[in-house]
């Protein structure tokens, strides 16, 4: 598949990189010397034997493209990695090597060698991320703009405020990730350290400690906790940034024009329209959160495995998994150009709060009727205005008082000054101060 | 839709009665008087509004029916309820009902008062489960059986230490569950509490203590974090339970007979086979689960959600997300019976350790045999061994013995008692024992 | 769960009941009575037997809550229902009765004969469409506005050939459910008519006639391609309403005001803000159609069933499979009131045209300048003419003439009248009328 | 990612070549190419301009690397390489190039030309399946095995028999694949030909047929419908593999052993285990299934595009479409093995068939009994004996005559005979045969 054409886009090609076919032998290679280290500090392997291990294989040139063949006839990648490091060992080495291992141990353990990186990685750009929408969030803290429900002009709000629900809605995902474990597994060909007895959990310890993983309780070949937790903390991400580039998308749009993408050369150009300039990262974000969403959607489905291996759940777990740690990565590179170099516009916000003649304010106009006329009265009045002043475009407020001349009940209640007030849009903003005070504490607490 | 037929056999019938549309309007009323009362408690409503307010309405009949026709036009419940609330309320008391508050703000709120006790049962359903594990975990904690990989025998493992890997999965989502915030929504038409300024943060907080519910950081209305950690959640629960039920079917396979779901009066029975038990309780947990990864599915795809309010992504979130937690909690209910009640045949464990001729211990005896004969040649000479075993349906360690006798050169090394012992399956079980102690002390630590 | 709230917005009322637990219990029973008169008109059952049947079952009162009960117990409705039926007959009647069928049979070819009047109901809906689309391509073939790619302004189109672009949609979509075939089930216990050899079949055939279903090759019990094939035809329509409501979301937008949905009393009101029109019908398209994608996923992942019967598969498919028919069916009702009623608003039409200066006619202004300029120059000045006019708010073709004037080399080549021309929205609509005569050629032929 | 390792597994590697990075450019090229004839033909471009087109670009040096770095600034593959192509031509030419397409239109048709020969492939993969399984089918035609419903036995069937259900079950999806069209994409910038009028239809038209694709009823920028036809379609025959993979799976398991995976050197070897064969086929067929369902679950997601192009939506349709077309063609290349060489062991069947001492045989013991006993007894009497005959290994027949002898009533009526033969599996194969025969009729039809 055009990968370079169809995935690349989407991915951060030095983390790429770091996940391809050299990396993951490495992994799987340093499970085996951590495994041999920790048979020899237990005196289950001969003194040194872990040392020379390492020495003839570190360097070996192991094959990529058999060991690639070998995963079809033998089902995972484990079995012709295993073949080819112990071609490698001398004689008397080789019954030393993946002792009492399996080859899920091997390759379940190599992806978390592989995502731990990745995880740090996403650490740094949610990190990233929230460093600059505290800054969107400070500099526009007093930016009236019109919030919008069910997509229609509703009332108004700040962008900071804006900002700082994306913020929180991305911290709260970031959170969620760093709470995640990346456990070593290692459970010998049916979970139970065959042959090893309660060593077995000693070296399962031992080799979370040495590789920087997690020690499970348990083996997990066929618990997949690990991998729904990871993967579904994933989606969360994806979907906070999701949600922030939904917003930038229909923010950018023509006729609305609040916010662009950062301009760059040749970005969001049109191969036939010389004028446009098309919300890129936007497009690329939602993309690549779709199809994290997809891949979930395959680790939920695979959760259940049965017995003591899985027979194609476990097959299935391995690119939706790492897929979706490289698509989230990508999407939230994107994210942090974006929130570091969005282009706001304040003028087309409070343009677009006076769109509908004022009409956004005929609820605060309502509630300042109300001990007047009653709720009921009070909304049909505002409304009716709103419609007025839409259909013959004059401003809100006048026609508003044209209007209350007719109810002589609201004499003396209602002053004009009080109404032009109800009619403002940058003094109806509720709490948007406030909540971007609260947001900032929270984000900043850790 | 018929649900009595298609939906409620996978459901406990009381938790959807707890959920029917009297607790929906319950839950909404509650939320509104709980408004009421932060509301007057801050000054902003007259003293004794809440009191009066409660008194109108506890026992007012709210029309269900004209309720759920008001949803088609206003696209939630809370309109034509708000309507209906006001409508039996006195007149000077219009004014304060619903103050401040926007439909999503009494939906949202009111799911997660409906969602409250089902966690709690679900709760409590996986702490049934869970000492039913460890009760199982102890009688078999030295019950050997064939632990089997991509459904072939592998090696032997006990029946005691594949329930703790039961038990750890359920624990481990229960606990994440458990972890689980259902905050309260309040933010107003635009998420910023229009027209009450700071106040609505505090009405926000103090509305959570009341109905004890948590305090978001910021109104969620378009930060549906909160709904994907409780939908994932549920997923992963929904995702352990599928997982037991998938190793139950395969265990009781009439070929497997290792152990049998309760027998009950006409539990199992079929319309047209009188010889048939089948394993119901399993199908009913696997077809729940199924529909639970569907339902979070549609979560996953909808946590992307417009501006400040959803257009569609939030009318979405109602069905799947309620349902999941009356799926999970209905297979959950499957799943404490099955533990409670299983039928474990030791006898028919040993049979099947049996089957293969003793030829599942070409492990053990390989590694036995390597430092005489090198790992190749000594996985050879075990492997032709266990095919000559199952295919003359000979003993295996007499096969091996056979064999060996044209090897002198493990003459001295291997005594025929040391063959034997590694030919047991019941002195093979390797960690079994102490992982069963593990997870006991873990799964009793919270 | 709160149907009525939750789901019974996104369905129709009447095919709701159309679908209840009587029409369950009619269906059921319609099987089983056209297999006696199967087995009957074949000598395998005494003469009058099935008449008999009929007399003492039509009118009997199954007892429902009784039923759904039973399903807990048995796996599924078919069990207590074919007992109830057995009860109520005659004591010679009783052998005769669910002779040679299964549990499955019941089951799946009840609900086949409860979709078959969805699925006409579904045609008739998507007929009215189809009208109501012709009708809006007719009156607005010639009606300009501007086309979006990435939600960003491009160029000119009609209002008709995005109505043409609609209609094909669901139009395709229909013709592909009207291909769908609803089989009977009849295969008897294993699938293969036990105890009545080559008469199997015959019944099976015979059995599809009498209930107006069509005849499988072989029975269906695991092989769920029926299942499969109908819930993506379902998805395929619920995807091209969705289409529609995702654009009709978009065009009424505040800013946009391209069209509204068709107003009605109380329609799209909020709760809090009188002066808003929601777009609720768009919300309840989307909110389905996102649903039924759930739903379809649990289909898709449900297609391969174990051996001869499902353990939880086939049971996971009875709500995904009825709710996807019943969500597709309110969708498609709010599709038809929006086309039958949509308000399209060409004067906000023609201003959103204007709103860039007519920088989206740089396409065709570089075009007509590539012959003089070389087509990257061209594209060149056509935007940076397009970026002044934006910014300058001045006539686009009153910059481009003046930046012209600077380029003597496109003297005498482009005349003011072409570049007026080039600069006129409603003079480059390119293939849009030509396209809607073709939409409506093909729409018609079938 | 490491592709080699997680992915290609299940893909076949030439099929992957066929659509790596240089393929892709290949059918964007021929794309143009066509386009530049058909223009010519229609005298929109000066005669020779195509030919000269192709003689500078056909074996022009595209730099991959920089188009793919393109793709992010771009947000597709099309308008880096329209770039690139642009540098290649002299400069008379460059006015011709990419006239009236949009970058959509390139991509889309050079997916559909990619996947094209990927659809043949399958065509012809299925054509295989299908004479291999009707081998099957003939030659056990007649071999007696038990039917398992929820995975218990429950009466006879063939092997032949289940063959064909796998069969029947795989050519509906390859029928339903051979109806999918590969539409050309042309519409231009917004779908409309801008620029063009009516000429643009008549191009696309000419397009389909130059390129041998299906010409659309109107461009389909955003109405995903070809998408969505061909991705379903995709995932019919994904479930139809996996469904033959389950039920091998389950076959092959070391208590049933029934068939075995046909045996290669290194195939289906454990790491740790000698004595294991594991089903690595079924393993990698399921493994893709999950994954095409996956990738389906994004694409039926993806089916709404706002307006003129998706923002993100499109985007997201690229990798899961081209992989589920390889992840299936790789699995089908797994079951055509499978089938082909599929060991099947009618002994072990046999072996199986008497596992519940005949118990099995309940059902048609009670039918035989019924006229005598009535069917509630006849039920309980033949449930009894099977109880009894599992219980103490007894023949099912023998306890059954004791037990009769209990019953005077029986006496005349069931002779020890008819009860034999009623015990017989290979008696009870009901329209094993007459199932194959039609099935063998339908699948040779077309």
């Amino acid at each position: 598949m055009p990968s370079a054409f169809l995935k690349h886009p989407f991915m951060n090609q030095s983390a790429l990189a770091a996940c391809d076919e050299d990396a993951m032998v490495h992994a799987m290679l340093a499970f085996e010397l951590a495994l041999a280290e920790v048979q020899e500090a237990s005196g289950a392997v001969p003194e040194g034997t872990s040392q020379q291990m390492r020495a003839q294989l570190e360097n070996a040139s192991f094959n990529i493209v058999e060991m690639a063949e070998g995963i079809a006839s033998g089902g995972n990648v484990a079995i012709p990695f295993v073949k080819q490091g112990r071609a490698f060992l001398a004689k008397d080495l080789k019954r030393y090597w993946h002792q009492g291992a399996t080859s899920q141990d091997v390759v379940d353990s190599a992806l978390m060698l592989l995502l731990k990186p990745r995880l740090a990685a996403l650490d740094r750009l949610l990190l990233r991320c929230r460093a600059a929408a505290i800054n969107l969030m400070n500099t526009h803290n007093h930016t009236p703009m019109v919030g919008r429900t069910l997509m229609q002009q509703a009332l108004p709000i700040t962008f900071g405020v804006k900002v700082s629900h994306w913020a929180v809605g991305l911290e709260q995902a970031r959170r969620r990730l760093g709470d995640i474990e990346l456990p070593v597994q290692f459970g010998g060909a049916v979970g139970v350290h065959s042959g090893w007895d309660a060593l077995g959990l000693e070296w399962m310890d031992a080799l979370a400690e040495k590789l920087s993983l997690a020690a499970p309780v348990l083996p997990w070949h066929t618990d997949r906790y690990p991998i729904h937790a990871l993967g579904t903390a994933l989606d969360a991400v994806a979907g906070a940034a999701e949600k922030l580039a939904l917003d930038i998308s229909l923010l950018t749009q023509t006729e609305v024009g609040e916010v662009a993408e950062p301009s760059a050369p040749g970005m969001g150009e049109s191969s036939s329209m010389p004028h446009k300039r098309n919300p890129v990262r936007s497009a690329l974000i939602r993309g690549a959160a779709r199809q994290v969403h997809g891949h979930t959607c395959v680790l939920l489905n695979a959760a259940a495995q049965p017995l003591e291996r899985g027979l194609g759940e476990w097959h299935a777990e391995w690119a939706p998994l790492t897929e979706s740690a490289l698509l989230v990565e990508g999407a939230l590179e994107q994210v942090a150009v974006l929130l570091e170099g969005l282009e706001v516009n304040p003028g087309n916000m409070r343009r677009n709060l006076a769109a509908t003649g004022g009409g956004i304010m005929a609820e605060p106009v309502a509630r300042l009727l109300t001990p007047a006329l009653g709720a009921d009265h009070a909304k049909t009045v505002s409304a009716a205005a709103a419609e007025t002043s839409r259909r013959e475009s004059r401003d809100y407020a006048d026609v508003l008082m044209d209007l209350l001349a007719e109810h002589p009940e609201t004499n003396g209640i209602i002053d004009n000054e009080s109404l032009c007030k109800a009619c403002d849009p940058a003094l109806y903003l509720g709490s948007s101060v406030a909540q971007v005070k609260r947001a900032k504490k929270w984000l900043d607490c850790k």
